[in-house]
């Protein structure tokens, strides 16, 4: 294509040919200024209507809003312009003219609801503050899985079409496979152990997973991104260790490299990298600490789940991401070892942000006749799985990991609404496309 | 868990203790040798039947291979070890004991054919040079994101789940979508297009696709890496340039970074990093080149897709890596945008290895009205693309871009026979589990 200029990138003396969205048309008059967007800011063309071709000044002026445009032309300072900046224009080109009926106003001064907003995510794309998110989201993967290499673990991809579901509760959506029934995958979790007991020891996958769950809540989405940790030689306290390094990275490189974004959030004042050393609660200390806050109308006793009001008034009372660690062995997956010989008690953690539980992992049951045992109790058929318990017969190291949500990742480190403000077209019970 | 060194770091003075696989067990009578195997490599665990504890030469040397082991003792100098340590142990721990009677042998000695290593892929992976292409294959996608960061590309996710199919003709697997139906999506081609027309502009997605294509050859899956690029204001030429840097970084990388992994395949002197500026012939050329090498047995004319054999007989000729562009129209998708205005001749272009079709791209039909007309042309509803097209009506800008196969690359820059052996769980045909 022709040379272009970003717009962040015209400096005062060159000539330059920016080319973007025509974000605003301010008319003062004799003079008038067309607010050129790209994907770096913005950039002011002036119009001096006397002076300047009326060819030219027809086509800046009175292109509609949105339309994509090139405009070629000397670059000037101007200490009165947003950026310092302005381009005095000797060509203007209208590459795609928009519509003038726009279905979202892209400048923000008209609000939108989020189903609007999903619906034209082109569009709603152009905000400062949207993009910023996605922004942020492909720094936020990039810095988890440096992070990840750090604690040498290699990067796989595992199916996503299987045969069988990793854990029986959870729906599955169900597909057709060459006439053969089959399932989009809930979680990589067999998969990466089966990887984690080979020389490759230590794994890490960021990819989707699907579930087909009813509920329909701020934070939760039937299709949504996984990064999941397995290694070998691992217990629950080395994957705890992983899960809080990749959660710290992940705000360490938004506060370093993401100035802009979190200026377009209105967050650059207040971003906070969390202190390191998470809290590890126990489950016991944690029920304990939710009872004495006078938050719940009835007290948890040993084998309670934690209610969403619970979690909340926990979050509240510790401030910062924490741990619960030791659970209940009964109210963990059947494929998490429990401690020692204590059956009652399982090596099973949770990372909490103070909003929602962001991780969920533990140590796995590595020894292959506690692990059919285990599948039986659940009341899944053990042969349906043999692919996978098998490889348990063949030196299966001691392992542990963690599935970390992606989406709740991202939107407690901005401090998102709603999940689906963290995903480009979320997938929905109401929403199938975009 | 315990303190653990990797066979790797191990050096002579230091107390250590290794833990993995048990790989071999030689036994010369007075003294025995057990070598452990773990993620860095492998170590020699020296016994000396006459001068250490019965109980402790007796686990050492009774253990099955493929057991799980914990070593503790001194990492002593012993320049006939493979390693040029090895290990006088104080104490062996058998922590996963293997059945006897493994159904691979994970040392090599016996070969297996593919199916039955996919069926034991955690044993298979237990092999150097298998272990090796995995660890090749992270670094490839580290290498492909680092680049298309180089060239101002924002990582994307886009969804797996979708309500139609991008390209008619390929079939597509279908999915209950709580009732209603909808499909495992085979390219993410409408989505990425829908963000480079938003203020992101330039975009990349490493992901999943699924064909529910019924060929069963060594170069097809039906679940697939692919790797994709779409950039505003670019056009095919732009577009090649990025399908060039992100193929030739992969090379670099795995030059630079897998010394080890090269030399466990054998590849170590062979390697060679393709040189910059691939041939960029045009289809017309193509066609020429392939019929003066008289190879087929009839003359390609204008508008004859490529035959396998053809793309073999001029791969041979250009010895590398090359282009193949202005393609006739007719045999590339409606979204590719026509040159100029000439409708026969497409903006398309295919980027070729000497085996293989790698990539395929163009600049994309950015033309509301071109666009409705292209899904009619193809007999495609344009009605149920709304939710796509409809954005094409508010500025989209010229954009281009392209898909490659993941696993194809890993394939070609590996010298690979078969693709299945690029991926950790290959789904075709036959396979779905593990």
């Amino acid at each position: 294509m022709q040379d272009r200029t970003y717009t962040a990138d015209a400096e005062p003396g060159d000539d330059a040919t920016v080319a973007g969205w025509v974000h605003e048309i301010r008319d003062l008059g004799g003079i008038a200024f067309l607010i050129l967007r790209d994907a770096t800011g913005k950039i002011q063309i002036k119009f001096e209507k006397d002076e300047m071709d009326d060819d030219l000044v027809e086509t800046g002026l009175g292109v509609s809003r949105e339309s994509v445009v090139s405009v070629s032309g000397a670059v000037e300072e101007e200490p009165r312009a947003p950026t310092g900046v302005e381009v005095v224009p000797e060509s203007v080109d209208v590459i795609s003219a928009a519509d003038p009926e726009l279905p979202l106003d892209p400048s923000g001064k008209v609000d939108a609801d989020l189903s609007t907003r999903l619906d034209n995510r082109t569009l709603d794309l152009r905000k400062d503050e949207v993009q910023a998110v996605f922004e942020i989201r492909a720094e936020i993967l990039r810095a988890a899985r440096e992070r990840f290499r750090e604690f040498h673990c290699t990067e796989i991809n595992t199916p996503k079409i299987v045969a069988t579901g990793t854990e029986g509760g959870t729906e599955l959506f169900p597909i057709t496979y060459f006439g053969e029934e089959a399932f989009m995958n809930q979680s990589p979790q067999l998969f990466k152990q089966l990887i984690a007991g080979s020389n490759i020891e230590r794994v890490f996958e960021i990819g989707p997973i699907f579930r087909a769950e009813e509920h329909n809540t701020p934070r939760h989405l039937n299709e949504a991104t996984s990064i999941d940790f397995e290694g070998a030689f691992c217990d629950q306290n080395d994957a705890m260790d992983v899960a809080e390094g990749v959660v710290t990275a992940a705000y360490e490189a938004v506060a370093e490299n993401c100035g802009d974004e979190l200026e377009a959030l209105g967050l650059a004042d207040d971003f906070e990298v969390p202190e390191a050393d998470f809290p590890r609660l126990s489950y016991e200390e944690a029920i304990e600490r939710i009872n004495a806050t006078g938050e719940l109308d009835e007290q948890l006793v040993w084998g309670d789940d934690l209610p969403t009001e619970g979690e909340k008034a926990l979050g509240d009372d510790v401030g910062g991401h924490y741990f619960i660690t030791d659970w209940p062995s009964e109210i963990k997956p059947f494929y998490i070892m429990d401690h020692g010989d204590d059956e009652e008690l399982s090596t099973g953690f949770d990372l909490m942000h103070p909003r929602m539980e962001l991780v969920s992992g533990g140590q796995r049951e590595h020894r292959h006749e506690h692990l059919i045992e285990g599948f039986e109790q659940q009341g899944l058929d053990p042969d349906q799985f043999e692919y996978y318990t098998k490889m348990f017969k063949y030196g299966m190291p001691p392992h542990a990991g963690f599935g970390l949500g992606g989406e709740r990742l991202i939107m407690t480190v901005l401090g998102l609404d709603n999940i689906r403000e963290a995903v480009l077209f979320p997938r929905d019970r109401q929403r199938l496309s975009p």
